[in-house]
């Protein structure tokens, strides 16, 4: 990954000052813990000072307990890390946390009492009323709810999250949509990788030349989350967004990349160009601050009849851009467009190391 | 091809008095063309006597000239037969249509003015307000346009159509329900087996591991067409049903068997299982007369929350059953469900084939 | 499956006065349990009287602990079968195993020690010298080792095994061959089907639009097996063929259908021609005797330059008949040429079945 | 494509004081025709200067004209530029050929007459005896085969040609065994990718889920060109390598990248450890002079069991390595192993590329 190349480029002089901040990854020998240590690769802030992973791995070198699911070789920087058990005091300052629900829950809590900053890909705190669930572009004043954790937990670390793969790509293209026009209606049929299920994840022999039409929890998750994220902060808590949400979950031959077919009812009536424009003119804090996984363009526009498609749209602004495309009435609701979100990196490993890049920004940006 | 095999028993008296028809196949050589010779071997009523294609192949046996597709070896009954031009008398009582849409129109018009029942799949005649488009289940009263048709058109034969192979089975979902609760709304997203595309169809290179968002003309013939399916028989032409469709259409790595993501709105409200009660019970002529190509049962509705899925459910009927699972709530319209229907027996050469066994019935059952 | 229809016809005089066998399942929950199951829906001979699984799924329907994976419904005759445990006592005559190496060891010599006729797909008695390792049509002289094996275990049933899927199609080929020219040395590389390592198998991320070149103790079976069967019976024992055998074996993306790509040296001297007419000729056992699941032909060869390929010719009698093609010279060896055969009908459950017919075909057969 | 940056940066000094060389593209708008404008995107020593396609194409933007097929956007370089009719006169010193064969051979002489110099994709001029078909890294001493050629043809340009995809690969794997060891048999099955065909190229229904176990004209090619390559200059043709090549080639379900099990016989005995010293040791002209598309290795070792995969080790060395694992005994001939090529970068864009980088070193390179 060389996708910090420019900015780093032009932070060299400050970075040369400012030490790298020793991160951990929890879970990191499974699918997302791999992503983690493949993006914090050559990353300008963090390096990866520990990986934790189960009992069984402990006590072992990265490399010989890791069946490496990425394309080339296992990152020199954590090859030869001894695991460490996840139950163990990592002595970094940031966590990222890969893990399985079946066990997020009681590790990633025991980490921020002890001081660190949990950002979790875990299901677990996602709804918890004092828990940020935070895309970096999108609602990052959600991160305040930090203090309010603290406090009711009496910890001095703190846990944040990120969504769920598909409703992040989805919460994405809504939200510059929702502020200027109000959104009152989504119906969203999704179109999942299998690299979102983990590893082993899905069978093949349930998958290749086929698709299932059912992904246990999504769509109350893509329901319930995007509530959240486009919600308002209130005095101590998110008050959900009201529009309604109906999602179709589907699981599909691809490797990579989630695609959505959406169609939706607005507040306010507006055009097609207006949508696009809006889509396009779409910048926050990760923009404006040059955070170092930040890409150019949150939202790209593509004007093909037969774009985005995994393939061809998956590495824009390197995993991290959501691409929309084919915008056009919808007779029911008011539009109907299809999006794809890269499912691992934006929708994954890469959306919780930009909301750590926010967070910890003022020590490296002037 | 087995699936007569039962009731061909029970007609085999009365059969071995009645002389089989003698039908012809139009782009013969083509993805649909091969489908009919298949699904034609053993037919009961219907033999192949003459198989037509484009200039190049004619005159050559029908085995040199065909890339054969299917699995297994040509039929018996074809292999040998030499291929005639489409624009050549075949002599045949009954012609099955199999061409495609940019020369099929005055090729199909020709055989109904020379006297032939021409049961196509090609859009061009759909909807032409004096061509009957026929589910057999569904609204065989509109085959009566016929008579209308030959009046105004001079022709001593005629023109049937069968619907695009995801409106089929779409159709086919909605139709009791709007029998008996009346459709309002209908937002469907698609996700279209590669096979729907004929030969050579869609590149590999841009569908393996990929989604293609995106079929020409797709999504307004499943619009267009359901409505008239769907509609009322009025003097002279079908008075198209008035509910709304909005359509999503894409294509997947499938080879076989279109599943559809439906959400609904009905005119009076409903339970679920009198939705799945209303499913199972629909019956229509091809099943009360025992036609050879009916299926058991047109719609069955899947308990399973994973179903139907292309690999598991395709052969449900022999390829005509359509079936139906994950029946729920919808939030923003009544109903969400999914459908799934074999494309290319279904939802082209076997509907057809089923839509000239009704016309012709009279012949063969008592 | 219809396969036996036209054959139960013809005996169906005499069976209405045999009483069909009871025979039981092991490891009937998994994938190639599942197949046996379906494989003997409507056998003529043989009727599913009890299925045995692990402790976790003992004492429930059949059809509630199963994760069905086979296409259509489970078969009305398993559905309801409350689920053994695998040490049970099954009271079957015949027991089909489709048990995991890992535990069917044991468990098939207890079975055995108690009477019954275990015809076992799994790889642990594979290579005893007084178990048979057979394909029916290849080498059913060796089924005399049951005499040795009842003496020297002291047992009052008996254990055949059937190859591992790869080796039964390679064998098939290379049988008449060896017979009438000789072979003396075989390199093959294969092209497998992810049916072949069962449920949940390779995880779909792993395999989908990639080849693993490595399938873990698969070259080792090849060789060795392939020595077995086409080896001579001697007193008590099988002398192993004399030729040498190098076997590289991948895995593909396909579902179902193991392809070959075999270069062979023969002892004497040959033409393509008498290749091809000797594997068109070639006929055992099954065939002579009409036994129920037995292809018409054992081996079809195929003249089009592209075949055989598994979306088209997997299914050649029943999934029972392996096919081959591309027969041409080999400048390093004499001869090379294609082999496709289905991994989990021939090359699993269906060559147990045909070994068991074998066996009891006195009790139907005149 | 960010392949060159680090040279890059080293020559960045010399860069400034030189103009980078104008090169056309022919067949510009076809699969090879993209890959070489992806390619070139950024080249430190080259830049696009005119595109060439067929007369259907001509005189219109080349965005316009071309369905882009890689990932991402068409580079910017070429996005505006005018397309030209191959038979203009392009006006460029460097002229890279991704024609297909059918009309390759008269325009690329007409090039070469012309002056340019020409590096070939296409087979029509590999073969002929004053033509190099030069694997940089293995025998750029064919090269002095040009001045033989200009001056029998009298031409003031030159053709160089790479070879087929899988011939590249291979042929890389045998050279420095072959200059050790001398190689006398090599037996190989190939497993090629579907975007070895082209575009459109193989129809999706052909191979998604499927092998198809045929390529037209691929092993005599990999046997002929692999004879070539490997060949010593002698004084005005190649002496054709003397070892056997017998090939069987098989198209998969993969994107990009040939697989191929390889089993070979040397001439003189050696070790496993010896080998893979070999090919870990083997480097070239390109390696030595530091050119910008060369691989730090041209051949990597893998010393896990399962390797190489496509999914896996695609892109290593930017898809100019071959990667190869699995070495071991063969019981036929010595050893057998499996190697993976990136087909369409080292396999063809990528060759031509470092192709004409050697040629032209002396411009760019003290």
């Amino acid at each position: 990954m060389r996708w910090y190349c420019y900015l780093a480029a032009m932070q060299d002089r400050r970075m040369q000052a400012v030490e790298k901040i020793s991160v951990g990854i929890l879970g990191a020998t499974g699918a997302v813990g791999q992503k983690f240590a493949l993006l914090l690769e050559d990353h300008p802030w963090f390096k990866v000072g520990a990986v934790a992973a189960s009992e069984r791995s402990a006590g072992r070198p990265y490399a010989e307990v890791t069946s490496w699911k990425q394309p080339g070789e296992i990152p020199a920087a954590v090859r030869d890390l001894v695991v460490s058990r996840c139950e163990d005091d990592l002595n970094c300052e940031i966590v990222f946390s890969g893990l399985d629900s079946s066990v997020a829950g009681p590790i990633e809590e025991d980490f921020a009492k002890r001081g660190a900053w949990v950002f979790s890909n875990a299901r677990n705190h996602r709804m918890a009323s004092d828990v940020p669930l935070v895309i970096a572009e999108v609602n990052s004043d959600h991160l305040s709810l930090i203090d309010h954790q603290r406090v009711r937990r009496g910890w001095t670390g703190a846990i944040v999250t990120n969504a769920n793969c598909s409703t992040i790509a989805l919460a994405m293209s809504l939200s510059p949509l929702h502020r200027r026009f109000g959104v009152s209606k989504v119906q969203v049929a999704t179109m999942q990788a299998i690299s979102g299920a983990g590893f082993p994840g899905v069978p093949s022999i349930d998958i290749l030349g086929n698709v299932i039409p059912f992904i246990p929890g999504e769509e109350e998750k893509i329901e319930s989350e995007t509530h959240k994220i486009l919600g308002c902060l209130g005095e101590d808590e998110v008050v959900p967004a009201e529009f309604i949400v109906s999602a179709q979950a589907n699981r599909v031959s691809v490797q990579e990349g989630h695609l959505e077919c959406v169609s939706l009812q607005l507040s306010s009536k507006t055009r097609i160009a207006d949508l696009e424009e809006c889509w396009r003119e779409f910048r926050g804090p990760p923009q404006d601050l040059g955070l170092p996984s930040a890409p150019h363009q949150p939202l790209v526009v593509r004007s093909q009849p037969d774009r985005p498609q995994p393939r061809l749209d998956l590495m824009e602004g390197d995993g991290m851009t959501v691409t929309v495309g084919r915008v056009r009435r919808c007779p029911i609701l008011d539009f109907k467009y299809v999006l794809l979100g890269h499912n691992t990196i934006r929708g994954a490993a890469g959306a919780s190391i930009l909301n750590a890049e926010l967070v910890f920004r003022d020590r490296f940006i002037g």
